[in-house]
């Protein structure tokens, strides 16, 4: 293996990667970094370096790499039935027992899963199935969804439209009208810092309700969001804000799909966000947690409200007209079974509450004083940093500074830790795998300092 | 394994399953098949069946079921490394293999693949594209893309737009305004039955040039079209049609997305439709053929003159943004490589031709003067039985009849074998394995004549 030279050429001329500046990647103006394995936390590629890689992918190998346990159900599972459809009524062993096993984790109130392969997908599917509830609720206007500034839902174009950050929307004609967009919950960038969290909570709840109100409560069907904002900055929600949320939706009967992708199986040390913040989801979109992207697959797991709703609309309608080739992919729901056994097996969402709370807290003593530093902030196992020019008028750097990126490429050419800056603001996120054991924790706290110093020598 | 006695009733508590009447399956009263592995053209289930798939689950298990080569190379991935992401110039041997591997195959003029995970959000990606193509070269309008009534381009919300057919709009607010359809090239259900194929080709032809120039050539970015329509009927082009068609896309400037997820890699005898029918595609969709469903995966094909404009946009305006977490997902990329060499090694697109050829022309010496055929056709190794009330009028059942699921029904409980009744209209699909051997096709030949004369003899 990769004794072809030809790979780094092939690569440029054949391989149109994501989120890339295509021509500096095709002319060879960036580097390209082949992957060849990797254990725990740790990746390695095809020069030979080792790279601690604290944003686990992309916030999704949450068990580690290397688990040998998930390769070999993988493996199993490709010998003796790589794939059969899931379509009216058919499946497996594995996307059946992984329903159930999922069901049993998600909160009571929920009643059955829909298996995608992309958190996009997924996504997709909850559109979907929101209007056509409203379909069979006779409530044909009923079908806007509101979706927060920096939330983060997907690349597809209503799911890119869901998400709201300018770099997905850029020159592709986004957001679509369907969606609206309210606040993003993110304290640290309140318009006014003389604001308490208390008071930006109300504003929040406050504005999201004359949102719906100008809109009509007629038109929404949905809100979506991320217990914790992720790709928007890693922005756990202030205090009360959920509680303040789900009272302005339950008000004007707007379902509420929770975008657990990032925070599903442990990521905030609990099983879920919802579980987390005492929410009260109509939908959960799940996905990388769920396999920790061994093999690609997603899900919608819907209340027994909505479920209800939809028996009656098939019986009434027939089969539902949506379904994808590779739903409930039994390569897929084998990796998520050994995967959702061996979070079990190893206790890695008490190891992502407790490693969790210890990295939050190390980062922010060892980092929290630099002058730079506006704000350090975290929740379970997921943690920012977010850069400021003066600290106390709270003043941003300019983009063009790239300060999030200096900090990011610092640290892994200083130190092989993989961090990443976060697209809007200079923001340094961590997502390690939940499997991050103290002492690779103090490494990258470590590393995080000298890189922030770096940066700031060169201020 | 399967001595759980719990599957079943798992099934219908947790499972959502696609394109399924979710109260009656929930209820008990739709069978559940939990399929336990397969080999060759046949799958087995867990009661003991051993059934003859003759549509290779949803037209993608083109290299047959059970290949352990293909397991081996999946295994030999997961163990490796089951993920890294490729965003930003990151890679691995097998996606980097897959995209050299692709390109070779796929017409000279095409320049780059774009990896997914399913037909449907490779289809997303393509109309992400062409919106960015068109902003960057200034056209902004240029927007709307051009479908077929019939055609199948995927189950989302866009992507479910571009498809033509009710079942999928059905309570799905379906299509977006950002699509228009035109004639789907079904000269078998033309209306007027004295037209001459050389005619239906030009009315074809004319009507769409017509309804351009309604909308307005300057709102045209794309015509989206399969090389064969799939799921709209197994209906090859009559011929001439794709020649005329181009011509007129040609002279507004409209680009081609040739969606080849069903005749990609060999269905049609061919390595592509495109091959086959001598289509100059600026954008190709790939993916069931692609991995032989054997793991998720899916691309976008893009030519040179696509793919510099892209390069000027992302000069221009930074990395693009847009990307799934999963795309190019290794193990995907390892299956990928392992089936497209077994095709090549196996000699399946030849067999395709043979074979495929053999059993279009076997179906219609033996069905094809029986009282309710109307139309036996088929192309490479797909072929569609149409049925009609009565031959010479050519005047269809009523669809509540439901004669095509009755044949389909007759097949598998007399002969175990799986053919498809396609959802609009009353047809018969076969897309079996491209490595069903003439043996086999004899079987699907007789039984099929069984099952329909079975059906005739209950009208």
């Amino acid at each position: 293996m990769l004794e072809n030279d030809q790979l780094a050429q092939w690569d440029r001329e054949n391989f149109f990667h994501p989120s890339t500046p295509l021509g500096q990647f095709a002319r060879g103006e960036l580097n390209n970094r082949i992957v060849t394995g990797g254990k725990g936390v740790y990746i390695e590629d095809r020069e030979g370096n080792k790279l601690l890689d604290a944003f686990a992918g992309l916030y999704c190998v949450n068990i580690g790499y290397g688990r040998q346990e998930i390769a070999e159900a993988i493996a199993a599972q490709a010998k003796e039935l790589a794939y059969y459809h899931s379509y009216v009524g058919h499946g497996t062993e594995a996307n059946i027992t992984l329903a159930k096993m999922i069901l049993d984790r998600a909160p009571d109130h929920m009643s059955k899963v829909y298996f995608g392969q992309s958190g996009s997908d997924a996504n997709e599917t909850n559109i979907k199935l929101v209007w056509y509830y409203n379909n069979v609720l006779g409530r044909p206007e009923k079908k806007k969804i509101i979706s927060r500034w920096r939330g983060y839902h997907g690349s597809g174009l209503m799911t890119g439209s869901l998400t709201g950050l300018e770099t997905f929307h850029n020159q592709f004609d986004l957001p679509l009208p369907y969606v609206v967009h309210t606040d993003a919950p993110y304290y640290f960038r309140r318009d006014n810092l003389g604001q308490s969290e208390a008071e930006f909570v109300k504003q929040c709840a406050d504005n999201l309700d004359a949102l719906i109100q100008k809109e009509g409560p007629d038109t929404i069907a949905a809100f979506i969001g991320e217990p914790v904002l992720g790709t928007g900055g890693i922005v756990p929600p202030p205090a009360g804000y959920w509680e303040a949320i789900q009272a302005v939706l339950n008000k004007y009967d707007i379902l509420l799909i929770v975008d657990e992708v990032i925070t599903g199986f442990g990521r905030l040390g609990s099983m879920f966000g919802s579980d987390h913040y005492g929410l009260k989801p109509d939908i959960m979109t799940i996905a990388k947690g769920l396999t920790s992207a061994y093999a690609p697959l997603s899900g919608s797991i819907v209340a027994d409200r909505v479920w209800k709703v939809l028996e009656d609309g098939t019986d009434k309608y027939g089969a539902i007209g949506h379904g994808w080739t590779y739903s409930a992919h039994p390569i897929g729901a084998a990796a998520g079974v050994a995967n959702l056994k061996l979070i079990d097996e190893l206790k890695l969402v008490d190891n992502a509450k407790d490693t969790g709370a210890y990295f939050v807290q190390g980062l922010k003593d060892a980092v929290g004083d630099l002058p730079i530093v506006g704000d350090v902030r975290g929740e379970g196992i997921m943690a920012a940093v977010e850069f400021v020019k003066d600290k106390d008028s709270r003043t941003f750097f300019d983009p063009t500074d790239k300060i999030g990126y200096a900090v990011v490429g610092a640290l892994l050419e200083r130190h092989k830790v993989i961090g990443r800056a976060m697209p809007q603001g200079d923001i340094l996120g961590f997502a390690p795998p939940l499997c991050m054991t103290k002492e690779e924790a103090d490494t990258v706290i470590a590393a995080t300092k000298d890189a922030i110093e770096t940066v700031i020598a060169k201020l």
